[in-house]
């Protein structure tokens, strides 16, 4: 059991839209991920999904509303929300969530990553 | 649904051990506190607990061993491990549990915040 320098472990990776996995406690997964540029549209049925930014600036769309985040800010989106991060600039943020869950959620394709690496 | 700034969450209050929930997602509580001195013994039978230090140092003492984080660190407490937070000059961390976890645990005590204010 020890301490983890969130700096630290954003440093062993460099690849956007790929989460790394670096904590768990109860069934939640502590994620953290660079950010650059637009994902896709999805949601999660199962799990909301707290997002604070690390580094630079995120925004989330929502079909209703966006909501732009910067370093010490978070935001929940609530499951069942379709939602869309984007980076104008590259961005760090951690990711807190159900274990299990799948950065695309419900939309699938490509962009999947199915069994995050931890760190 | 909007953004929380954890700093500005932090200026709303000055006092120790008193944590604030500010925000919620699953079943799972994200709070802050300020903490000065230490605190009491305890453990918490059903949930982990996810301690993220926002500025200052905190020690957190188990009987096994002590972790020691400094801002931008996180440690998981595990269910169940007697643990005691220290600090020994004031410090900010954000604290993600499930909802309803005591401050004090399985300890109760004179210093258990039995329902924490929302900021």
């Amino acid at each position: 059991m020890e301490a983890v320098n969130i700096a630290e472990k954003f440093d062993l990776f460099s690849d956007h839209w790929k989460p790394r996995i670096v904590g768990r406690f109860n069934d939640t997964h502590v994620k953290l991920a660079k950010l650059e540029g637009e994902f896709v549209w999805h949601s999660h049925a199962d799990t909301d999904e707290f997002f604070l930014v690390h580094r630079g600036e995120l925004t989330i769309e929502m079909r209703q509303q966006s909501v732009t985040l910067r370093a010490g800010e978070f935001f929940v989106v609530p499951r069942g929300v379709e939602h869309r991060p984007l980076a104008a600039a590259e961005c760090e943020i951690v990711m807190i969530e159900a274990a299990g869950t799948l950065n695309t959620g419900e939309a699938g394709g490509s962009r999947t990553v199915a069994d995050p690496e931890w760190l």
